[in-house]
């Protein structure tokens, strides 16, 4: 089982992305390649002292950057012949030489790529980008969180299947709960997309418990919540932060104050520290792309070593559990019994 | 200076609601007229203790509640015989013997409402609730967060123009930076909404600092953030909820660890607490109603005397500053000079 990691991905490349990904050959019997500029791959990999471990590296004489956008960006993304650390190692998983690839670059980038030299699987229109949320109980899938600014509610019925499969095949949830992200709990709230979705979803199969808010979100009252990317991407880079600000100021405050408080903080430093590690990504590694036709990994390019191993280990999950498979099969197997309308058509 | 105060609005009216327009008619020097049922609103007022405080009450037979909604709310709103604690008071903002309406009940009742009544200021099509956000260096107001889950560009620029006049008339601020709330900072981010808003905004004369996300929204970037109220309501409600959700871990995590470290959540306490006040919208009252033609103010359904006493204040502070005259040779002024395109048109 082989997975391929992109050497180039995060802010501090290469060294978070080539410590995490020996890490995760080492602890979890998986091979490696790393794609990247190999004069900087290489020192960079000596570093990490990877002895046998099965690790090999593909040279990849461009890579993308957060600079990459727009018209230029696909182009790239599209040239028959990859240049990129991502088109290379995509290309690799769409080869079916790797079952997965890792980056933590730049997710439009990525999601780019791997929309046009993967495509989508049959059904699906959209891939979407599924993050993991901290709840009060657990855990929340949320789907899209950036890939689609603009959506049909056709996507968001998609999104809810691969959601589905992505929580019981890898969260290991059986019957997920599925909601929908709205202004109001009630069936009718919601903007245009979200009231013609509702009919959608609730006709589905799914276990869909309607619309939900940020309240039940957090709460832990569902275990996929959908929504379009833009509205996801609202809630995601709004919920961070908020959690660094009220982090940041118990600090400050803390520091602020008199001794006695300050005494106080040291007492609790390693509880408010465990809370930043439960509302720090990198614990979940990094988001899957759902949709498209491969096992493409997209992580926060603040990911360290940790957080690149943890993706490689999420990776080797979803692979070993056939997400890919079994995203075919359900897209194929409930749009197909799904009403006419549910298709757009 | 007469401030209508809706007796029947809050969770657990008519004690907040009641006690609370007490005491800012007691600390503010304004008149009040409570209105809701008699039969409620009269002992509570007597309980408080109102001596020979201006304070009158107009009974209202019927009142809104978290029922009310849709085609049912609309006919109830619209009503030649008021009947709603809601109705009834707004209807004396329209007659000029009140200078703003506040209330702590059902949003969506209250802006159904007030819209019917009042009807909008030229040149808005659509009023936007416009709460403040705390921010690590100070305040950010943000507008529409629910009174319009469907807007076009034209909307937002309204928006911004009386998030402007507010920042500057209540808050003080003079020539507010307004940001677009989008999933990405460049130009060009967003979904069709916000690429069509971007270049209204930038040919308002307004300072217009360009896109924002989350992250610059708390860190204090803006001063005014402009958005759909569908977007809103998703970060203003996915705010709230991880803020609560940081705050009640932090306390279980203190409350089952060891002596040491629940002595140091005891030092810390104070301080803790003083967040959760800093995140609490009681703190700030309630959040204007703007674009309609009358001063409203809706608070949260959770308000308590505090709150609703604040309410009042920022009314009369709103009432004094003249902000609907500004807001309406604003909105006037500026879509005078704004191109044929942003009007819609």
């Amino acid at each position: 089982m082989r997975i391929v990691v992109d050497a180039m991905g995060s802010d501090a490349f290469p060294r978070p992305d080539v410590e995490g990904a020996v890490q995760a050959a080492r602890l979890y019997g998986v091979e490696i390649t790393l794609v990247g500029d190999e004069k900087v791959v290489r020192p960079a990999l000596a570093a990490c002292d990877p002895g046998s471990l099965p690790i090999a590296v593909m040279h990849a004489p461009e890579m993308l950057t957060m600079h990459d956008k727009g018209l230029s960006l696909a182009l790239k993304a599209k040239r028959r012949e990859p240049k990129t650390s991502m088109a290379l190692g995509i290309d690799l998983v769409k080869k079916r030489e790797a079952v997965a690839f890792v980056t933590a670059g730049n997710t439009g980038a990525a999601a780019t790529t791997a929309y046009f030299r993967l495509g989508t699987l049959p059904g699906v229109e959209r891939p979407a980008l599924c993050p993991v949320f901290p709840t009060h109980t657990g855990t929340c899938l949320v789907l899209d969180v950036g890939a689609n600014p603009d959506c049909k509610p056709e996507h968001l019925l998609q999104f809810a299947i691969m959601g589905h499969v992505y929580a019981e095949k890898v969260r290991g949830v059986r019957g997920p709960r599925i909601g929908l992200l709205s202004n109001g709990e009630e069936p009718g709230k919601g903007n245009l997309l979200i009231r013609e979705t509702y009919p959608l979803l609730a006709a589905s199969g799914l276990n869909f418990i309607g619309n939900v808010e940020g309240k039940e979100l957090f709460a832990g009252a569902a275990d996929v919540v959908v929504t379009d990317g833009f509205s996801g991407n609202i809630l995601l880079k709004g919920a961070e932060a908020v959690g660094a600000l009220i982090l940041d100021i118990v600090r400050e405050k803390i520091q602020a104050a008199s001794p006695f408080v300050k005494i106080g903080g040291l007492l609790v430093r390693p509880t408010l520290r465990s809370l930043r590690r439960m509302l720090d990504p990198s614990e979940e590694g990094a988001a899957p792309l759902l949709g498209v036709d491969g096992l493409v990994f997209i992580g926060h390019g603040r990911s360290d070593a940790l957080a690149m191993q943890n993706a490689v280990r999420v990776a080797k999950l979803a692979a070993e559990a056939g997400v890919l498979e079994s995203v075919r099969a359900e897209i194929g197997g409930r749009l197909a019994r799904a009403p006419a309308a549910a298709l757009g058509s």
